[in-house]
């Protein structure tokens, strides 16, 4: 993928260099100039190679699940401190990014628990920096779940959308990076694996309904989402649902606005990465024009 | 803009409407179905028109300052109040939005002091909501301003670049906007007495070295604004340095992820905008490859 940079192995060898990584489970970061520095410094959560042990503190993290809304992980890190039997109920966990306010990030056993703001250029700061991580902390065989609220499309109220493939707006499997001013395509693909055995899990809680599609991923909430009540909405309600419903018959189950970034970067860095999203709201109610 | 949605008042009397608008200095909305809901719920602001009285808690705004960090955007606000002799120093301000953690809202008489997070996408739906609430407040005359940190391109370490224009990646000042699958191109100029009018209030602060210059916005901090360091990077230090050069050279002093939105929605719905940036860093030495 790159380059070489003068100082750093040639591109054959980083080739083999990942492979070996790849296949011990170790994270990988695709970057030659990350060698040749002295210290990293991962600004956005406030931590770094020379300031802190990542190895100490994160070198047995297996899980890392990322929301929007730093109150909700929290609860989430406490939710999971009290299942996996790790604290009194009520107890408090300590906020590990708290000399940053982008960001906040608390652990439970093996479970790292993160928020990422708002939008592709939001989630993608705090996943270069979370990948950076658990590289230098050398964690192996890591599983990251996105979990949040999307919008739903034609699915019944309160299912989970488990996703199998994130798709840009005009709902294609892809997302478009610009680099410097070249852009960049790249695979949204998730694991399928992955979302097949949190399907089965789905399947064991009662009164839980779960499925597997296609998730939009949009650069816009108002406008894009064809909302109608945004400050600004140049379309009507019927051009409205008649995108929703290409998007219904195009695979989409749910619309929410980091997967496609997401996706691309966990794959590109051996994540196994997967996105579990409970609809909050039903974007248009397309029992009238949906096949089923 | 819009087609006419029925029940809602046709397009010469909207344009009508928005010119008198324009010239009483009231906040316009660009949106015909706002006239037929009975409540607007500003939900990621935690504030509504049936929950509050917004005309009484914000009619006499006249100025909204914005940036992404939540707690700089409330030690501005205190600050404010310093400077307005408005509170004691050291007195604590109420977040307005404490119901939501997506965005953190202060005031301080006459100004609202307000964090975006970070990217587009993340203070896209700030400002839908923002210029709603003015609209619905009735709040007239009010200038907006977004305050913070940019990567400087070729300038004094410490200098604040005043935006006249915001430019994409390309260094085009436009804002490409997906409206459901539809690409819009909105245009990216900002205030230009206000440019000079903040350019003449620096003058007077002795060593405080500003100046007026373009403003590029990326969706990418590590790749799309050529840093060496994050989880991925396919480009080497000189292909970097000799795109930030073309960007000098097209005018750009700093670079930042929020601008080119934040002129599209402010200079549609008449609010007169500016953006004053302290750049953090530098992203490269061009002094080897800046003609100035």
């Amino acid at each position: 993928m790159c380059s070489h940079v003068p100082g750093t192995l040639p591109t054959s060898q980083r080739a083999q260099r990942h492979q070996r990584a790849r296949r011990s489970g170790l994270v990988l970061v695709k970057n030659p100039h990350l060698d040749l520095m002295e210290e990293d410094v991962l600004y956005h959560l406030d931590l770094g190679t020379k300031t802190h042990n990542l190895p100490a503190m994160f070198g047995d993290i297996k899980f890392v699940c990322v929301g929007g809304s730093p109150n909700r992980m929290r609860a989430f890190a406490q939710f999971m401190q009290r299942e996996l039997g790790l604290a009194a109920a009520g107890e408090d966990v300590a906020d590990i990014c708290a000399g940053s306010d982008r960001y906040a990030m608390y652990r439970a056993g093996p479970v790292l628990s993160i928020s990422h703001g708002m939008g592709i250029p939001s989630i993608s700061i705090m996943l270069h920096e979370l990948i950076k991580l658990l590289h230098h902390a050398k964690c192996r065989d890591v599983t990251i779940i996105r979990i949040g609220t999307s919008g739903g499309l034609g699915i019944e109220a309160g299912s989970v959308v488990i996703t199998d493939m994130a798709v840009d707006s005009s709902f294609q499997p892809r997302f478009e990076q610009v680099v410097l001013d070249d852009v960049v395509v790249r695979s949204t693909e998730l694991d399928k694996d992955l979302a097949e055995e949190l399907l089965a899990c789905s399947r064991d809680i009662p009164d839980f309904p779960t499925l597997i599609g296609h998730t939009m991923c949009t650069y816009d909430f108002y406008e894009g989402q064809g909302r109608l009540d945004g400050a600004l909405c140049s379309f009507s309600s019927e051009k409205k649902l008649e995108y929703l419903r290409r998007a219904y018959e195009a695979g989409v189950r749910n619309i929410e606005m980091e997967s496609t970034a997401f996706a691309a970067l966990c794959g590109l860095c051996g994540l196994k990465g997967e996105s579990y999203l409970k609809p909050k709201c039903a974007l248009g109610d397309l029992s009238a024009c949906c096949t089923n």
